[in-house]
This record gives structure tokens, sequence and C-alpha cells, in this order.
């Protein structure tokens, strides 16, 4: 990690800087490859111009099965008040348990998916390492929404990620449905960048995994951002994936079924794009939010 | 109103009471009457048998598009501190204007529209009197998720409905869609009861109106109530509308769309089923809520 200097450029995804907030340009490409890869032209050009990418069936819906067994065995052995495990915010009901892959081999496998590293290094342009992982438990009933926001915006200011050159991938461990909180996007809203007002009080992720209060648009911007784009919800059953842009603008309903609505979230960076210090005034977040170090990946045997 | 005295009978749908809650029987009907009618009779069976009924296109696009801007009319003018209007849990937008047939001549004509009254006098068996409107906004971005419940449990409960022998119109003055928290129902549920924990605290109502915490019912008994049933989300362009039985167990997601969602709500009660006291210990919820003079609708000309 680089020391902050006076001499730090200006930064084009300076946000909740106090009185500058709303729309802005990304100075920054969105497919920062140009070699082959398992997509085609026309799934590049897809997830160029809409932010985001529906891969149905990446995993046979046995192994599907099995990272679901194996998210439950986590969320069942994780300790409410542990640092990497996340509360509902209105009850006492497990939201997302961090940095699965160091806690199980089945994790620590399927985030070194031979087409998924295919498909990373196809749109990073790049080698690349893992940012994040957590599963989204999004548990029956209680499961709360998830507000509008882009990923980067967050990764920017309080980790210290330079450039939106990395995605996520959300792996559906259950079918994610109309009624179970799906991800939403607004197709091409990766390509403006969205500044925040306000700023970040000081630990403030322990209370922004849960219910987020900074790094949240203002509406009129957001407004502008959505109009005349649409919403798209990337539905798909178990074992199906999205993968979608750092910057994409998205959100979620909460899951008013029966039933868990359970993903595998993980975010795949540019080791180009290696963290620096937090665009902000605070020390970065934890570990098992933002991986410091960079351990290029390579794809399962 | 009829006071309460030591003699009035074992009540089937005692709910808040303590110990005693989860599922019960509905001894009464779901429809009342036996006559003829605008629903056909498998119209009728299928809103005996789920305990809803789409009615698409009920008024044409012109009439709720003038209701829509009487709408937004009704909220420019709506004082945040009045008490029949309701504000957002989380910010200061308007969610709910009641007694909107009281304040607009637009809305007190299309309370007595002659299919919904002929509809209303089929399914209840009687003459009916409205209980309650409301315009539902569902601001967009802010418009927050209703939780499951039934209503009749709370009209028993806090008003002193005596059975369900009333039903619910949810007439769309936008569309109703995927991405702006349309109305979801659990079919079939209108059959069981559900008895919810708790008790009810005084002057409730103006906390419960934005975030419910008392008539909500236990996980457990809600899953119980929702196994095997699935859920549906009757969506319909502006202009339709749903109708549902008083007990039907129903919610909806927020409004994560850029604009708002506005329907009308309203309450039609049997004339035979008028308003005792509330089956509580509290005195009961103002008119605004839950009309106490029993007016009968006669359809308008």
């Amino acid at each position: 990690m680089r020391a902050r200097t006076v001499q730090r450029a200006p930064d084009p995804y300076a946000s909740r800087r106090g009185g500058a907030f709303g729309l802005a340009e990304r100075p920054d490409p969105v497919v920062w490859g140009a070699g082959a890869g398992p997509l085609d032209a026309s799934e590049l050009a897809r997830y160029e111009r809409d932010g985001f990418l529906s891969v149905m069936d990446l995993l046979p819906a046995s192994r599907a099965a099995g990272l679901r067994a194996e998210a439950h065995r986590l969320r069942a052995a994780a300790r409410p008040d542990a640092e990497a495990v996340v509360i509902e915010p209105d009850s006492d009901v497990v939201r997302s348990v961090f940095q699965v892959h160091e806690r199980s081999e089945a994790f620590a496998r399927v985030i070194r998916h031979p087409r998924l590293l295919a498909i990373a290094h196809q749109i990073l342009g790049s080698p690349v390492y893992l940012h994040q992982s957590r599963i989204n438990f999004k548990p029956a009933l209680d499961g709360r929404e998830f507000f509008w926001h882009s990923d980067f915006e967050t990764w920017h200011v309080e980790d210290g990620m330079p450039r939106p050159r990395a995605f996520s991938v959300s792996l559906a461990l259950t079918d994610n449905h109309e009624f179970n909180g799906p991800l939403i996007v607004v197709p091409g809203s990766h390509r403006a960048y969205l500044r925040c007002p306000g700023g970040t009080p000081r630990e403030h992720h322990r209370e922004s995994l849960r219910r987020q209060r900074y790094g949240v648009p203002d509406r009129a911007s957001l407004r502008r951002l959505m109009a005349g784009r649409g919403l798209v919800a990337p539905k798909g059953r178990a074992g199906s994936a999205v993968i979608f842009d750092a910057n994409l603008m998205h959100a979620s309903a909460g899951n008013l079924s029966p039933e868990d609505r359970v993903n595998l979230f993980l975010v795949y960076n540019s080791v180009e794009n290696r963290l620096e210090a937090p665009f902000s005034e605070l020390p970065p977040r934890p570990a098992f939010l933002a991986a410091r170090a960079v351990c290029p990946l390579e794809a399962e045997a």
C-alpha cells in the first residue's frame, strides 16, 4: 500500500467530498482487454453497453446445491458478533458472511472457476485477484432491501480502489425470482459516475453493511441517471450467475418469500488496479471487506 | 356503537391477546351473497378460493389519469402533520392520504362506481358502506415495503369490525409493475385466520401506518400459512383494480423505480357488519381510519 502523498493526482471519482455531488464522467473504459475469451463479440458488446451479463447455468444444479449446503453450514457456525458476520437491520438474522473463500474449501475452489477467470481476463485485460467474497443470505421474510448504489463508489472512497477495473459476480445458490429480492440494475448506468453527497463517518462499515446511510446517491441525480434507461432484474435459477461492472447502479428489494435467497458474491479486481490509500480521510476498511494482499488467481485444475 | 359488555360472545378472531397466537379457523364464509351480479360463476368461485380477483381496466385510462392528477393535487395540499396524512418511515415524503372521498368530488364519485358496488353486493350479500378510503403513494425510490398482514386483523382488534364481511379494492392510478412495489398476495390465505402475538399500545396507529410493529404475524405461523400456496402479484395498468378479501394475507415490496406508484385503496363493509367496540382494551381509532357512521352507498348516476 503506497502512502498517501500531497502529489496525488486529481481524482476523477471523488465522492462524499462535501459540496460537489452529482453525475460525472467515467474517464475509464468498461472492457479493458482486447483479446479473445469465452464471451463472443456480441456478449462483450452487450456487457460494455449494459454493464452486466447473465451467465445461465454457470454451475450444474448439483454443485450449486453443494455450495448452498456449505453456505448454510457457514451461517450456522457464524457468531453474530464476529467481525465478518453482518446481521439484518430489524432482526437478529444473519444477512452476510464475508471472506467465505478463506473459510471453506468449496468456496476457495469456486472462486477459481475456469470460465469465470477467463471472463475476468477477457474483460479486465490482466490477471485478477479477489477483492471480496461473501454470501448474501437475504433471509426469508426478514431479508431487507438494498437501496441503489454503485459498489465502486464505496470501494474507491473507503478502500482506495483507483479505477473501476473490477467486476462482481452474483452466483445464485437458490433460484432468484420475482418475490425474493433479486438483483435489479439500471442498464448503462455504469458509464456515468455518481458522486454522492455527505462524508463518511469513522467505522462506518459496521453500520453501512446493515443499512447504508453514506455513499447513497442523491435522489435528483439518481433520477437523472435512471431517466430513459429502464430497469432489469436478471433472474435465474440456482447455478446461474450475473456478472456486472463495479460501477453499475444496482439495488434489490426485500425478500417477502418464505424461503431464503442465498447468493455467493465475488469481486474480481485487476492486479493492475491494486488498492491505494482510501480516497477519503479515513483508514482503510478491514481485509475481510477489501483484500489488500494481491494474489493473482489461477484456474482450478 | 354498542357499548362493550361482559356478555360479549367468545371471539373467533381474538388476536394480540398475550399467550395464544398462530393459525386458527375462519368460521365465516368468503362469499356472503347467493344472488347474481357482474361476476360470473367461475370468477366468483375463483374469488372464494383465492381471496382476490383482478378487474382489468375497471376505469378507462382517461379517468384513471384524471384521478391521478387529483391525487397529486391532494398530496400537494397535504400538511405533513395533518391527522389523515402519513409520512414514509425514513423520509419526509407523503405515504398516504386518508378519507379522500371527503376531500374530492372525483373520489366521492368513484367510490360509487356501479360495477364496484354491484360486485360488493354480490360478494357481501347486502348493501355496503365505505369503511376507509386512502391514496397510497408509494413514492419513487422512497416508498418502503409493507410487511405481510391481514387488514381484517387490524380492523377487528383496533376498529371493532366483527366479521370479515368486507373487501378491499386497490385501484391502480399508475401502472403497477415488477419494480414499483405491486401488491403481493398469498392465494387462499384468507380462509385461515392468523392470531398475532403481543398487544396493542395506545395511539398505536400514528406509528403503525408508517411501520407496523403490532398486528404482525409471527414468522413460524406465517410460514405455515404460506406453505404450498405460492405467491401472486396481480399487476395491472392504470385503471385496473384488484379486489381482495379483508382477511387475505398480503404485502408489498418498496418502490425502487424512479416514478411514484399511486393506488386508490377502498374498503367496502357490509351494513350488517357495522363496527362495535374494538376487540381490545383500547378506544377505537379515529373516523378517518374507520368510519363509524354507516351510510349505505348507492351507485353514481
